[in-house]
C-alpha cells in the first residue's frame, strides 16, 4: 500500500484541555504559570525559527491592550494566542504565509491554524449580530459575549466540500482564475443550510460542472485557516463526460487520467498541470486517488 | 446487503439555483411569477398538510415588512420563505416540531431544513459582527451586507461530529441529562477552529469518556436545522474499555452490544435503551453499525 502522508493541517500536539476555558481559576493558573508561552506572530502571520517550527514568546511580552486566547498545553506549556486591535495588515493573507507553510510541519501547521482562525474571527467579530452592541471575549477566548444582550457568539467553521468527479477512469480538475499559471485543483465550494455533505458535492459538480452525481465516497478532511474553512474531501462519480463549465467560477475543467496526475504530483517536465501545494487537502486526494481509494 | 433509508433531512427536490441570487433581472421574475410560492409557516414552525407535506401559500400572503429569501426552484415553482421580525416564539424549538419530524418525509424535512436555518440566521444576525451597523440582506437571502463599512456576512453552518466508539465489537452510547427518559444516543460535539474531522472525533471521545480513538472512518451526513448544525456521522476504534465520564457534559455512557442495539431500533420490551428517533443521523449510524460497516 502506498504510504500517504497525512494531510497538511493536521497532527497538532496542542491539548485543548476545554475544561479550563470555563474554569476562571484554573485559566487564571494558566496564566500565571512561568511555563506559559505565547505565539509570536507577526501581523497574523507566524513566526518560524531555523527548523521551520513556530517561535514563542513570554506572556509579558503580549501588547497590553490584547485579550488572549488560551489555546490549550502542549509540552506541560500552557499555550495563548494574543488578539490585537491593531493588527498591521488585519487578517488578510500575506504572500509570505504560503512560502512558510512549504516549510512547516503538518502539526506546526495545525497549531498556528487554531491560533490565525480564532484570532481572525476575535478581530472580525468585535460586535453582537443579534443587537449591534461590543462584545467581549469569555471562555478563555473561544467565544464572545455581548454586554447588551448577553447573547453568546462561537467561532465560526464554515464546511467546504472539495471533489474529484470520476467517470471512465479519468478524473475532473478545474482552475479559477486567481490560481498561479498551469495550476489546477479539485473542484470545491461551501456547504449550506440544509444540505448533506453527499448533496453539497453533488450541487456543486452540477452548477460548476454540469454533471450529476451518481456515488459520493467521503476521502479525507483538514482544517484550512483562511479563515476557518474545514476541507471535506471526497470522491463522486458521475454521469457522463460533457461538461457545461460555470465560468463566472472556473477559468477551465477538463477530464485526467491517472498517469497525468501522477506526472503531476512527481513534478514532471511535460506534466500537464501544476499540482496544488503539499499541504493542500486537494494533494492528498489526489494522492488518495491514485492509490485506488 | 440491509436497506438503510436515507438520512432525516437529505433528498429534497430543491434546485437552489444559485445563479438566480446574485442576477437581480432574474431574481424579479422569480418574485413576479404567479406560480411563486411561499413557505406557510407557523412561528418558525411548518404547517402541514393532510399528507405531512409542507403547506406553500401564495406569496401576497407574506407580511409587509417581511424579507423575502430565494429558497429555489421546485416543481417548476419559484419557492420563497420569509423573515419577520415579529416572530411570536422567536426561533426556539417548540415541543410541536419534534412530533412533524416523526410524519413528515425525509426531502420536505429537507427543504424546510434549509428554510428554517437561513430564517433563524436572518433573525440573529441583524447587526454587522465588525462594527455593529445594521445589516440588509441580499443575494436573494443567502446573505447580509452591512450598510456602514459595507461587510459581508454569510449564513453559518456548524459543523458537528457524531460518533460511536467501538471496543470488542461494542459500541459507546450515551445519555445527556435532557434527553427523554431511557434515550442513549451516539456521543457529539462542535468541531473547533483548526482541527479535522477525524481529529474532533478523537478529542470528544477523550473528553467525554476518558478513551483514545485508533482509527476514525466517515460513515453518512445530514443538515441538522437546531440552528445550523452539519451532522458528520463516524465509527471509531478506541483502546480500551475503561471510561472517565465528562459529568459535566453526560449523564452516563455505556457499552453496547449488536443485539442491544437491533433490540432497541425494533422498540423491542425490554430493550436495554430507546434509540434517537428515526429521522436524527444517530438512528443511520446505528443502522449503518449493524450492517457491518
Amino acid at each position: 500500500m502506498t504510504q500517504i502522508d497525512p494531510p497538511g493541517f493536521t497532527g497538532s500536539l496542542l491539548d485543548r484541555s476545554d475544561l479550563v476555558r470555563t474554569d476562571a481559576e484554573r485559566l487564571a493558573a494558566m496564566r500565571a504559570s512561568p511555563a506559559a508561552k505565547l505565539l509570536a506572530l507577526e501581523g497574523i502571520d507566524p513566526v518560524l525559527d531555523a527548523g521551520g517550527r513556530l517561535s514563542w514568546k513570554s506572556l509579558d511580552e503580549a501588547h497590553p491592550d490584547a485579550e488572549l486566547i488560551f489555546l490549550g498545553i502542549e509540552e506541560d506549556c500552557p499555550r495563548f494566542a494574543e488578539v490585537r486591535r491593531d493588527l498591521p495588515d488585519g487578517v488578510n493573507r500575506s504572500v509570505a504565509i504560503f512560502r512558510m507553510l512549504d516549510i512547516m510541519a503538518a502539526g506546526e501547521a495545525g497549531t498556528y491554524a487554531a491560533a490565525r482562525s480564532l484570532i481572525d474571527w476575535h478581530v472580525r467579530h468585535g460586535f453582537c449580530a443579534r443587537c449591534g452592541t461590543a462584545t467581549a471575549m469569555f471562555r478563555g477566548g473561544w467565544g464572545r459575549k455581548c454586554g447588551g444582550c448577553g447573547s453568546e457568539h462561537f467561532p465560526r467553521v464554515d464546511p467546504v466540500v472539495i471533489m474529484l468527479g470520476e467517470y471512465e477512469g479519468k478524473v475532473l480538475i478545474g482552475r479559477q482564475p486567481a490560481y498561479p499559471k498551469l495550476r489546477y485543483s479539485a473542484l470545491a465550494g461551501f456547504l449550506e443550510p440544509g444540505e448533506s455533505i453527499e448533496e453539497a458535492v453533488a450541487r456543486e459538480m452540477w452548477e460548476e460542472a454540469g454533471v450529476r452525481t451518481r456515488a459520493v465516497r467521503y476521502v479525507v478532511s483538514q482544517p484550512w485557516p483562511f479563515p476557518s474553512s474545514l476541507m471535506i474531501a471526497c470522491i463522486a462519480e458521475v454521469d457522463r463526460a460533457t461538461l457545461t463549465i460555470d465560468y463566472t467560477e472556473l477559468e477551465d475543467a477538463r477530464w485526467v487520467s491517472r498517469a497525468e496526475v501522477a506526472a503531476a504530483l512527481a513534478h514532471e517536465a511535460g506534466a500537464p498541470f501544476l499540482p496544488p501545494p503539499r499541504y493542500a487537502i486537494a494533494h492528498t486526494l489526489f494522492e488518495h486517488w491514485l492509490a485506488g481509494e
